[in-house]
């Protein structure tokens, strides 16, 4: 009898886990996939769709909508109509993807909506599905290793005064961490995009894995690192958006926050941020205005000098005139630049708009401190900045 | 020209902010709510529905659907069929509902999705929109209060031979860990339910506000709460369920890897497992077959003796048959389970099945070291699981 009941309970909870597996994928018992496919890595841990084909780069999408009339797929601008069969299961197969990790939303009748069989990731201001079409092993630094010491990512709450509530970021630190009660460590604040959060780096850029083998291969000095959100949060109570900008919530709130509650470096030479897309120019807007804070910065796809605001009509500045004016003329004595700044950092996707002829110009103009990096055959997208976070982590606080 | 550049580069970025603010809930710029109702405290940040009247505790839903035929929303088992208006916006004001967290869907022409206006909250296997009809304030003790010292919750990854994966968990450390760094501290292994994750005590339980309360009040002990996943684990490439049960990945993968890694107590009277629902099955499973590893036990929503499995014609097993063998017959001998056993914790909601005449007929036979917790109006949700952990950790470690 004892036996029993433990054994009847241990295939109870296999049974609800196996039926949920069956029932998420159609109503049916999962088919084997297609030739060559496999379930896409950010899948819930049970789901077989999507499915990807890392030889042909193609993606397999199925929803399960007997009584819908128009199921789609949005993935990289496209938007692919699914088929139906007879029992109300739609698929459909999309054209070669670029390697790396794609937000995409699946249209219920022209309604969009995340994919039930995904993780989320929060993107575009909604929890959105992603899809990731697999690198080989020149992809294996921002994959887990298991033969290497790991950080910690934290998840944190402080109060801020400026935004007027608790809000939340992540702190990763090093492996050694722990070990070293007493020593200090440098800074990095790294900020996600535009729609985006806090986890970003965390969930859709595996900094963890990527910040573990390079301080682990020695290649990065072991550093804290801070992602905190880009928008000003708002509760029930508060839902305006407060006046301020983000800039001094970093400044004022968080970094004190940071130093008073982990062991950091507070000198200027040991703090550095970087950001990704709208997180780049929150990048440069911070720093430069606050020369006294840090030393180094990245921004990621998000570097532009000037080009927005101009009213039809309006003569664009020339590269010369942008070089003198743009963020308060910080780059109009090169070697002052330099004595300041020990990196700028600008990256950018080979198939995104791209900042080189800035950077050339800078270059010319006779700014030394500064690096450019692209990542080839990727879009405005993680990929990009996974390998942008990879060049630019090591050449920090050396 | 400077000042030009920076501001309206500012402007850019609130103007993508309220563009998107306004997209996201229905095309229009947001209407002001019906009186009486706020934005829900699940909400993405920019979300104004679904909103709760917290006087009358209905909920008030609303989606952007111009071409659907049906759209429905499922809250506590009932489904509600919205209302279209002449732009195709879909709204629905539900019956009042029982306080706490909810997860529900919606239903576009009868496929079920998540909610593009709440964040994420994974479960039933698949991320889920949740709600949360708000307590007054005696629920403070699972908010955020900014007065008091807080730990840090810690996403870790760790290698499991026995799952072939590495398996992530999240674990939570009281505010004064890192101030006493020789210190060592009792250990909480805490559990999520079916179709849950490790990050379901963290988002849905706010087991962190929670812990910080009872620790800086003095009414609980400074502890470690682990905070694993209850399922076997797949990737791409082993998308097949091993054959282990969890109970061993806990045993001989997670607390060798958690007493390696934190500061912890490693004896039995410092371990402590509980868990709610399918957890509390697993918490009976993994500490009455491990007594060697744990002397506290808490299963919220999860206690049985025994029911399942019978075969339609067999004679159910008498209350004092259940005693003699359930749990391999730990309970067989009531001064040996208390000379074992410092606690076993049972909770329930008063509108979900009672384990209330198993825990009588316990106690009858002999049975010290029991208590009994039931949360007044709730069912197999969280609130139920909130007010279990608030009752159950000041009992710990004592």
């Amino acid at each position: 009898m004892k036996k029993i009941i433990f054994t009847v309970a241990v295939s109870f909870i296999c049974l609800i886990s196996f039926a949920q597996f069956a029932g998420i994928q159609g109503g049916q018992k999962p088919e084997p996939l297609p030739e060559g496919f496999k379930p896409s890595a950010c899948n819930t841990f049970l789901s077989q769709y999507p499915a990807v084909n890392s030889q042909t780069r193609e993606a397999l999408f199925r929803v399960n909508a007997p009584t819908a009339r128009l199921v789609q797929v949005d993935l990289a601008g496209k938007r692919y109509n699914m088929k139906r069969d007879e029992r109300g299961v739609w698929t459909c197969i999309t054209d070669p993807q670029v390697v790396g990790f794609h937000y995409y939303s699946i249209w219920i009748d022209s309604v969009p909506v995340m994919d039930r069989n995904t993780q989320a990731y929060f993107g575009s201001n909604w929890e959105s599905s992603g899809i990731e079409i697999p690198e080989g092993p020149e992809g294996d630094y921002y994959r887990f290793n298991k033969n290497i010491p790991h950080g910690q990512i934290r998840s944190i709450y402080y109060w801020s005064e400026i935004n007027g509530l608790e809000r939340h970021c992540n702190v990763y630190v090093p492996a050694e961490y722990e070990s070293n009660p007493q020593k200090r460590y440098p800074v990095l604040y790294l900020l996600h995009g535009w729609g985006e959060d806090e986890d970003g780096w965390m969930n859709q850029g595996h900094m963890g894995n990527i910040m573990d083998g390079l301080i682990a291969t020695g290649k990065a000095v072991p550093m804290i690192v801070v992602m905190d959100c880009g928008d000003i949060k708002t509760n029930p109570d508060v839902r305006s958006a407060s006046t301020n900008d983000v800039t001094q919530i970093y400044v004022k709130d968080l970094i004190p926050f940071i130093d008073k509650t982990f062991r950091t470096k507070t000198d200027r030479m040991n703090r550095a941020m970087a950001g990704l897309s709208r997180g780049g120019m929150q990048t440069t807007m911070t720093v430069f205005n606050n020369p006294d804070k840090f030393a180094w910065l990245g921004t990621f796809s998000g570097f532009f000098m000037g080009g927005f605001g101009m009213r039809s009509g309006d003569k664009a500045p020339s590269m010369s005139q942008l070089i003198e004016t743009a963020f308060n003329g910080v780059f109009k004595d090169p070697s002052a630049f330099d004595k300041q700044f020990r990196l700028l950092f600008i990256s950018t996707g080979t198939e995104e708009r791209s900042p080189k002829e800035q950077v050339e110009a800078l270059k010319a103009h006779g700014i030394k401190n500064i690096v450019y990096h692209e990542s080839q055959g990727t879009a405005h997208e993680w990929l990009t900045w996974r390998r942008a976070l990879n060049d630019f982590a090591p050449r920090l606080f050396k």
